[in-house]
């Protein structure tokens, strides 16, 4: 039963990261101070890959920095080491040992680069390999599919935000903990959801913004979990092409609350609903967004933009967990799946 | 008609923009060297961020030049602009019309970074926002579904890479049409493959290094012209997770050609069809790889493995038409789709 009590361990994981990763952070932020960079690159796989697109928009709206997903291949296949002198590069993993993370992370500190690692796995190689490292405290995960160490990578990127902004989101991001206890509460929701949706094989799950990553991770997790085809979209990419799927009854499952990408989600959704007749689930803190759908999960609301992916997933990996089960898997054992995964 | 009949003009728009494309690369090769770039970034929606991620590998391998995609809605939901000064900023759009495409290279020209349009409409916002522009002189594009265009931005990139390298490519470089022609040699096999698939209405593409931009390419002609949810991945992160989804008669489409990767993929392929019973379709110059599977589409041999995404699309295309076909759909008129989509 790990999965569901690791679920539901994400607040008190994400309170422990608060107090213990607040002191490495600031050292990482002190560094930037003293030797700014252009640009960041972030090496990562999997969920962990989904962290480096929330701090897409992160670093690029808090701080003006430009973020590049690290091809981890390009050293990897062909034996090349970008050039990482002006980067701040970050390897995220659980486990901190897949290879291919590593040797990017390993290669931007040989070129004299800032490197920072944020794995679960305190002397993993990963951890070893980078000059700065915060642990993301979240306690041993033994489920195969990432919950607690994903929403603490998130945080951990959230906190060095912060941290190079001078620390005056404290009072907010300690409110964290109690977002992820409401977010847990609409699990019998997301049970009735997922119990109407058990014969759906495919589906499209659209995000934007911040929201983006959030899309992208629910998606990995009915991958993983329940064997539905879930491709995700930015909702701008979405309709450069793949909206020609949309047929009526098509899955559409989006992550739509308030803010910026509000207005522009909603009348995309509302089109698809009135006339294409796209089978609709939203994720939001919305109530218009909410009632577009007989399906909505509510998020919590008050939650500050830059802060709220961490908070999102939540109802999105419960709805994972309930459509496994409701299409009769079991969600400890996805097939041929380990927890550590060596890529190269 | 228009779709098929674009498909087909690859090879002689290839030969155009070989002759018209190298003066105004040459330009922006030696700008480069005047004054070089950290990293570079590129804006794009659709088919055209597919040839973004060829351009990581390609700038990557090449030039160890880090390659950012840009999250244009940083700027166009969030109103930030991330500092561009110290990259290379492109910006790829057949119409050259998307606004928040054109608005990160307007804010990058703002900025004094260097900018380059590659894009099909000599006179859009696109040609106009960037101080270098490259005309991708693929002729009218009236086919929904770029095809040409594609292939066009990818062998504009590739001459951007030859001329930054010093121009020793262009023997290599002139061979492309005679590539392209022989790659839509493949068409009746392409055919009698999608016949067999008419049934199919979920799949997973596959791809790693230079031809990940493949994959995706594929995976999104698919969904625009089939109507089947095809999710890409390149072959290292599929394991990180997706690779859940194969059961038995799980149909996996991959390109899996010679070189770097062949032998990562070979294995991960020989291991989801004996183990785990995939239906794997191959798109191959390897005679190796396409004896993995009765369904296999041959690529031409011997082309370097940094120009091969700009054939082995190709084979990718007449299968994605054919399926559509055999589907019972009309290509040249996918649903919910118009030729430009405006995203903001």
């Amino acid at each position: 039963v790990s999965l569901r009590s690791e679920l539901f361990e994400q607040p008190q994981a994400a309170q422990r990261l608060l107090e213990t990763g607040r002191e490495p952070l600031v050292r990482v932020a002190a560094r930037l101070a003293d030797r700014p960079v252009d640009f960041a690159v972030v090496a990562a796989r999997g969920s962990s890959d989904h962290a480096a697109i929330y701090a897409q928009y992160l670093f690029g709206v808090r701080h003006r920095l430009p973020v590049a997903l690290a091809a981890p291949s390009v050293l990897s296949l062909y034996g090349v080491e970008p050039r990482f002198e002006r980067a701040l590069v970050i390897g995220i993993s659980q486990s901190g040992a897949s290879p291919d993370v590593v040797g990017v992370v390993a290669a931007a500190r040989r070129q004299g680069a800032t490197t920072l690692a944020l794995t679960n796995e305190d002397a993993s190689a990963l951890a070893l390999a980078a000059e700065f490292v915060v642990p993301l405290a979240a306690g041993p995960e033994r489920a195969i599919a990432a919950t607690k160490t994903y929403t603490a990578e998130l945080l951990a990127l959230a906190m060095l935000s912060s941290a190079v902004a001078g620390d005056g989101d404290r009072q907010v991001l300690e409110q964290l903990p109690g977002w992820l206890e409401q977010a847990l509460g609409v699990e019998d929701d997301a049970r009735s959801i997922a119990e109407r949706q058990a014969g759906m094989d495919r589906c499209i799950v659209l995000g934007r913004g911040f929201e983006y990553a959030t899309a992208r991770e629910w998606a990995l997790k009915l991958k993983e979990l329940t064997g539905v085809v879930a491709d995700p979209y930015s909702a701008a990419d979405f309709l450069h092409g793949p909206v020609a799927l949309v047929e009526p009854g098509f899955p559409l499952l989006a992550v739509a609350p308030s803010g910026a990408a509000a207005d522009s989600i909603w009348s995309l959704l509302r089109g698809l609903q009135d006339e294409h007749r796209a089978e609709l689930m939203v994720l939001s803190d919305e109530p218009a967004l909410l009632g577009l759908s007989g399906r909505g999960l509510r998020l919590p609301g008050g939650i500050p933009e830059w802060l709220r992916p961490i908070v999102s997933i939540v109802p999105a990996q419960l709805h994972a967990y309930h459509l496994a089960v409701a299409r009769g898997r079991d969600p400890e054992a996805p097939p041929h799946l380990a927890k550590v995964t060596l890529t190269r």
